[in-house]
C-alpha cells in the first residue's frame, strides 16, 4: 500500500498479482455479516464485496476500463483466509470484453463469474467502435424517491459492516429494527462508507449488496444467502452520497428476489442488480 | 422423435447425448431474426431458444427438476450450423446444483452461461433440505396490466419467428409497427407458440426474449444483440397463454437493458430477466 492510507474497503477488496492470471485475496471479516453464532455458522463477506475483489483482478488485465456487466454463482462460502483469484479471458472485442473469475480457497471454487468490461458512456475512454447512432440514443427512467437524509434512520455502528457503511434507511422501510416490519419487501437508503471514499465500479458493487434484505421487510430477519447475482454498471458514479432502492417481486419456496439500483449524487442511474437468494430463518 | 411429432420449438432445441457431457445441437433458421441482408448480417437465432438448448443439456444430467437461475453470456453470434453444447457441474448440493454449459462451434466458445438447478414450489419434487419456514413465507408483486386479448394487435406470420410465434402486443407499446413509437422503452403482450405447445421451463426461456426489443418503443428498430441475459424460473407454468411484459431503465452510450417478467395463465409470476444489450443502427 506504500504510505498511502487506504480505506478499509480498498484493504479488504485488494488484489496481489501472484502470476500470469492469479490474484492473492483475503476475505476481510471487517465486511462480514455475524452469522449464527448459536447455529455454528461462521462470518460471511458480503457478496458485493467478494465481486469487487474480483473486479479488481479482473479490471487489472483487461482492455476496456469498467464492468458493464457481472453474474456471479454463489456455491460455498468464502473463509476468512487467504483465497485466490483466476482470471482467464473468454474474449476480447472492440466494444466488450468478457472474463471468467473465480474465487478459490483450498483448490475448490467458492464463487464462479463471468465480467463483460467495456466503455460507458461518461467514463474515461470513448468506445471507438460504437456507432453514432447508437451513442445519440438517450433514456432513463424515474430516480426512486427518498426522504431527505435528515429524516432517514441511521444504523448504529456495530461490528461487521455496519461498523463500515454509513448507512440511512428510509424509515419505510426500517419498520423490522423496531420489529414492526412494513409487510412488504423492499429497502431504500442512502449509502456511503464511514472513511467516506468516494464512490467507484468497486464501491458500486458492494452498494447493491449493502442494504439489509428486502425480505426483512416482511420479518424473516436472518442471513439471507446470494445464490446467483447479476449487476450492471451504467455510468460512472459522481463522488458523494449514494441512493439505493430494493425490490422484491417474488417470494415462495424459500427463493427470493432482490433487484437493486444505484443512483448518485448527480441524478444519474450508475448501476442496477438483480439476485436470486434463500430466505434465512424467519422469525428470528 | 420417435413416432411423436414434436413441436418445431421441441426441434429447433433438441439435444443428442454425444459424450459425457457433451451434447449435439444445430441453431435452428426457422427461430433466427432476419438479420440485415444489406449489411451481410446473417441471421441469428433468438438467443432465449439458444439458452433453452443449452438448459436441456443441463436438466439431462441435473439432479434436480428445475432451471431455478441462468446466466448467459452471449461472446458470438452462431451460424445456422452443427454446434454442441459442453456441460460441465461446479457443485452438487442438496438444495441447488451449478452447472456451467457452453455452446461451441468450430471449437470456438460463442455462449458462456451458468445454471443453477433447483427445487420450486408447485414442482414436481419438493426440496429436502428447506427449513419449513422458508417454505411458509409467501409474497407476490401485482402483475402487468394488459388489455383483454381481443384488443392486441398480432403481429402477422412472416419469416422467422414470427412464423412460429402467435404474438398479440398491447397497443400501447406497438406504436413503432406504425412507425409512430409510443415514447417509451416498453413492450408487453400474449404470447404462445403457433403450434400451441404448452409452457415449461424452456418455452419460459425464449418467451422472456421473444419480444421485439423494448429499445423500438424509442423508435430504435433493428437488431439489438444481447451481450448478458439473466433469468430466474419462480414457479412451474400452467397450460395456456403467456403473458409477457418487458421494461428498459435507461439507455445510453449504445447500451441498453431489458428487464422481462412472464405471468401464466393461471396468474402466477413465472419467470424475470433482466439482459444488457446494444442499440441497433436507429431509424431504419
Amino acid at each position: 500500500m506504500g504510505l498511502t492510507a487506504a480505506s478499509a474497503f480498498d484493504q479488504a477488496t485488494a488484489v496481489r498479482r501472484a502470476a500470469d492470471g492469479s490474484y492473492d485475496v483475503r476475505p476481510d471479516e471487517r465486511f462480514a455479516t455475524g452469522g449464527s453464532p448459536s447455529g455454528g455458522i461462521p462470518p460471511a463477506v458480503n457478496g458485493g464485496v467478494l465481486i469487487a475483489t474480483m473486479l479488481r483482478a479482473v479490471l487489472d488485465s483487461s482492455v476496456h476500463p469498467y464492468p458493464v456487466a457481472t453474474s456471479a454463482n454463489f456455491l460455498r462460502v468464502p473463509r476468512i483466509a487467504p483465497a485466490r483469484v483466476e482470471v482467464s479471458w473468454l474474449k476480447q472485442g472492440k466494444t466488450a470484453a468478457v472474463a471468467r473469475a473465480s474465487l478459490i480457497q483450498d483448490d475448490v471454487l467458492l464463487i464462479d463469474s463471468t465480467i463483460t468490461t467495456g466503455f460507458l458512456p461518461n467514463g474515461s475512454a470513448p468506445d471507438s467502435a460504437a456507432t453514432p447512432d447508437a451513442h445519440a440514443l438517450s433514456w432513463t427512467a424515474e430516480p426512486p424517491e427518498l426522504p431527505p437524509l435528515d429524516e432517514c434512520i441511521q444504523l448504529r455502528p456495530g461490528t461487521g459492516i455496519s461498523a463500515q457503511v454509513d448507512l440511512r434507511l428510509d424509515p419505510a422501510t426500517a419498520g423490522w429494527l423496531k420489529k414492526k416490519a412494513g409487510g412488504a419487501p423492499e429497502m431504500r437508503g442512502y449509502f456511503r462508507l464511514r472513511d467516506d471514499r468516494d464512490p467507484d465500479a468497486y464501491l458500486l458493487a458492494f452498494a447493491l449488496d449493502g442494504l439489509p434484505p428486502v425480505v426483512f421487510g416482511l420479518g424473516a430477519i436472518g442471513w439471507a444467502p446470494t445464490v446467483e447475482l447479476t449487476w450492471h454498471m451504467r455510468a460512472v458514479p459522481a463522488a458523494g452520497l449514494l441512493r439505493v432502492a430494493a425490490r422484491c417481486r417474488h417470494v415462495s419456496g424459500g427463493w427470493f428476489d432482490e433487484e437493486a439500483e444505484v443512483w448518485d449524487s448527480a441524478g444519474q442511474l450508475v448501476a442496477q442488480s438483480r439476485q436470486l437468494a434463500r430466505v434465512g430463518r424467519v422469525g428470528r
